[in-house]
């Protein structure tokens, strides 16, 4: 992607995964080690508490945050991957729409250390509901797709 | 749930989360201070790279340690909410099914400390593709479900 | 600590930690959901590749989130206990001094998120080595000290 | 270190480390994938609540993982350094001993993840006091060492 990569570019890139074409994640900005994106909340997406499942705010953030990863590797440079992540879940999130920015803390050739924060749109109000840190690992992409 | 929790039960509770259901995550056994679930890898749980969306893997791993931490509560005693969970994604997830087994670490009034591992079936192959360190916090029934 | 509170009152409550205080950790700023403290590098807190042990690090990180949760906390309200921590080493710590920022994300009752992060002054210059993302859990202070 | 390293070699590398060198963290056991220490508990490393702090139990659960993390290197490998760790801290460590298992979850060229555990003994009774996860990258020595 790099600095180059357009938006509709990243927007195809996000439909290309499966899981989150069916969530309906999309990205709405992507620049130098940041990426924004959202999501509207259908009730399909939900806990039995008629919050929004921990699952869907972690493949948000998550996949956010990879964007916000991979547009600071070159194209030869490899693909990034989730290593590991952790997030915190600070409020319920119950509204119309999800909305996460992501921004690289520290790039590197081997290791990247991004975060992500996801804010709930409720009646026209957003609060910061969840915040994830995560290390991505960059890997050749002949090792990660397989035919 | 505790002792007296039944598969049966938990199956309805499983059942009862719009997006756990969506996703077809089945618990299979539970028992005091464990629970085991499952679930059937269809296309449209994939990565671009044709591996299980971590986002997936998570909510099977976050939903079972919650279940698991929640078969440690008595049925006064409040609901196991998510505070914050890292997910350690180890190897690809590729292959028929996921099985994830989670118990608790340590159980408490206010904060259990839960553990969840997630297993990956491929040609009759198990291999551990992620674990999951939580901490559970346990709230009260009526501050978390609001008409 | 609340708002009432004064450096000069942190700086004793710093003092009383032992390990801390060996460590030579010292609070320079305090704020309602704030606090900023400092470490004077010296040869015993070292790896034995020169670079300051991820255990300094996070002892500093720790203290200061910690310390910053508990700005948030009315005197009657309990004392801030780490429930777990996840620290990302961003960068390699070499150089003169450390310094903290912690800042409160989301405070609680039962429950406060908390962030910090370390800079290294190396040669009069700053750089950010670390982030930690913390779960505070509030706990009556009798509970936590015990004759 | 590898299959051929010995327990003598491994307490060499650890008294090399000023920091745990001063903390007293011993090595006590070395295998493939796995490293066991201890620590014997002194007023200097409390907590002003008594119980040790929380920077002692993380510095001896991040050196032990290390060195299970190196173990499974070979010597041209690299060095296993810690990128991230999240630790729980699951019960207040109040005693004369702690005693960390480490273990490798999964070994890599680039990424190790790896797991320990500590445990407090007092009056002869041990206890799961805190637990990792951590992940370690795999780096070459020389951009790790400088004169």
């Amino acid at each position: 992607m790099r600095s180059t990569a357009t938006l509709e570019f990243v927007r195809q890139v996000f439909h290309g995964a499966p899981f989150v074409a069916e969530l309906g994640i999309a990205p709405t900005a992507i620049g130098a080690g940041r990426c924004e994106s959202e999501l509207v909340i259908r009730p399909q997406m939900l806990q039995h508490t008629g919050q929004v499942h921990a699952g869907v705010v972690t493949t948000l953030a998550d996949h956010t945050a990879g964007a916000a990863a991979q547009s600071m590797i070159d194209v030869e440079g490899g693909v990034a991957i989730t290593a590991e992540l952790k997030i915190s879940l600070l409020r319920p999130a119950q509204g119309e729409r999800l909305v996460c920015r992501g921004r690289v803390l520290k790039p590197g050739k081997a290791i990247s250390f991004v975060e992500s924060e996801v804010f709930c749109i409720a009646g026209g109000k957003e609060s910061l509901v969840a915040k994830v840190s995560a290390t991505m690992s960059v890997v050749n992409i002949s090792s990660v797709v397989r035919p």
